[in-house]
């Protein structure tokens, strides 16, 4: 008998010139891999979802500045441009972007391009440690929990090395187990019925779908101990935009009394972002509402709103888990004090 | 130019010795009808949910006594076991069924298949007066709302007549107009994405579609000013069981101090449950949650929870509208003075 070793998942690979993307969009039904070799072919990936998750938006759209500095020296700008838009929620994604354009223009024109990628590729060495570093802290915050409840997918597939929330849960397992990961399909695009449940049962972690207005009343039930999930941004106050659908879960925490706890790395920060209410929140194609898959839900011609985030003000997060540590309280204070340690 | 005339659904029909029912499982692609002559058959519309909706399940159930009657008048018992079944969670199927078993026992029987029938008539036409009241009543208590927010279908599709939740904002829309009903698709089964769209339309109401996370978010938004909502059973205390994912908006509605309104008939109070925790919540089967409608959504093996229903506590419920009047607030208090009026 063979032991089954569990595996983590890889949602990126640089090689050879050509940025390699496991397309989201397929999963858990089929592993293409993407070969990518613009910053137009990165934004587009980015923005139909073959590239998702904050911290790997990041990296991705990072890589994708080095590529087309290869191509065009003179597209600095340009590419930045074209990678910013391609999801407006992201705040790592415009760090991310800082960082590459910055040590792009440090250097002469010609090495623009070896400066880029290797930035880029800083960026997701520190976001690989970022993650180890993450997952620590929130084993150490949530020892104890057995059953827990996430959202959306926070995993490899979502952030280089281990992810946030799921990289939590995944340090959890190892190092006590886990009697169930409870996993909301997340609406529209499903990101965990698809994805989460793919890593978990990589990583061999129990768990158990549900759909998206089932985790209230199971939170109300006992089902879940803690809650945690990932964060797309995170204001100066300490509110969170996170995929749509959290808001509600954190409600249903703070009602049972069980934490709420939120893991992202410090680049998920922005200080130039006073409150929830001031973060722009995506609204998206009216299809992705119609239609789950390729399926259509409903006639072609019903209207629909299609906001991709939510707000969850800072007062319902237990804690918020970074490399550097944990806020708790969630506030103005504890945030700075993370910014400048 | 012709006028349109906005038609009202109509789901049951009782003619000739067959019960019609448009089968709800195939719209709004297909407006099929079911012809259904025994209690076993109209037990299996109701199961596999082509009949639906607490109202409309008691009222076919009574069908479904009165069908079997006619067939043989020795399986009064059984029918009315098999029919019990169907849905735990439903308390008005108990009582329909009941008021049509003591109908029936009081004839000779030779004359039990027309008393079942004549009963199974009195309460489709009862339950038509009570929707009607219910809309009224409803209608008032909301007046000048302009944006309503609903959950699942409580509509002609749901109970004979006008419906309940949705009744009253067919009443409200014709009394002075709404902006727009934001309808949450209502997974697992897209109850909203389905019938409440189709309803709308048909009454010429406008109507925005989202999943059901967004639905708090875009509450904390001001994008509701009320939510109205059916219920499958109230509990003496006030507690509401209903479709899974009405929970999370009534904390919602709660943390924004919007009214959160449940509609419903009398038959809808169980006394003799004394409160939220004492309600069996159905749990179904785990593909409704793998799939929607025909579409995989993840992969075969994936292991779900499907609870149907969840709980709102009474503290949560603003008002409870029936067709005898408004309790308000939601208590044990109100609730045994709904019953004694």
């Amino acid at each position: 008998m063979t032991a089954v070793v569990p595996k983590q998942v890889v949602a990126l690979r640089f090689e050879s010139g050509t940025l390699h993307a496991l397309d989201q969009t397929l999963l858990p039904f089929r592993e293409h891999w993407l070969e990518l070799r613009s910053a137009e072919e990165v934004a587009d990936a980015i923005r139909r979802l073959a590239i998702r998750g904050a911290p790997l938006i990041g990296v991705a759209a990072a890589y994708g500045v080095a590529l087309e500095q290869a191509r065009d020296p003179d597209r600095l700008e340009a590419a930045c441009k074209l990678l910013r838009d391609a999801r407006p929620t992201a705040v790592n994604l415009f760090w991310a972007l800082r960082r590459v354009q910055d040590a792009a223009l440090a250097s002469s024109p010609g090495d623009r391009a070896i400066a880029a990628l290797a930035e880029a590729s800083a960026i997701e060495r520190e976001e690989e440690a970022a993650s180890a570093a993450i997952a620590d802290h929130g084993a150490e915050l949530l020892a104890g929990s057995r059953r827990v409840l996430t959202h959306c997918n926070t995993g490899s597939l979502a952030a280089p090395g281990r992810g946030t929330a799921l990289g939590v849960i995944a340090e959890l397992a190892q190092r006590a187990g886990v009697e169930t990961v409870l996993v909301t399909e997340s609406r529209p695009l499903l990101q965990g019925a698809r994805l989460t449940t793919y890593e978990l049962s990589q990583l061999d972690i129990p768990h158990q779908l549900v759909v998206d207005g089932a985790a209230a009343g199971l939170i109300a039930r006992g089902a879940a101990e803690a809650v945690i999930v990932g964060c797309d941004r995170v204001a100066a106050n300490g509110d969170v935009a996170n995929k749509v659908g959290t808001y509600p879960i954190a409600l249903a925490a703070s009602a049972s009394a069980i934490p709420f706890v939120v893991a992202a790395p410090i680049s998920t920060i922005d200080p130039a972002c006073p409150d929830g209410e001031a973060i722009e929140l995506e609204e998206r194609d009216p299809d992705e509402v119609r239609c789950a898959l390729e399926q259509p839900l409903t006639l072609p011609n019903v209207a629909c709103r299609n906001l991709a985030f939510d707000i969850t003000p800072a007062r319902l997060v237990t804690a918020l888990v970074t490399e550097r540590g944990v806020a708790r309280p969630v506030g103005p204070d504890s945030i700075r004090t993370l910014l400048e340690t």
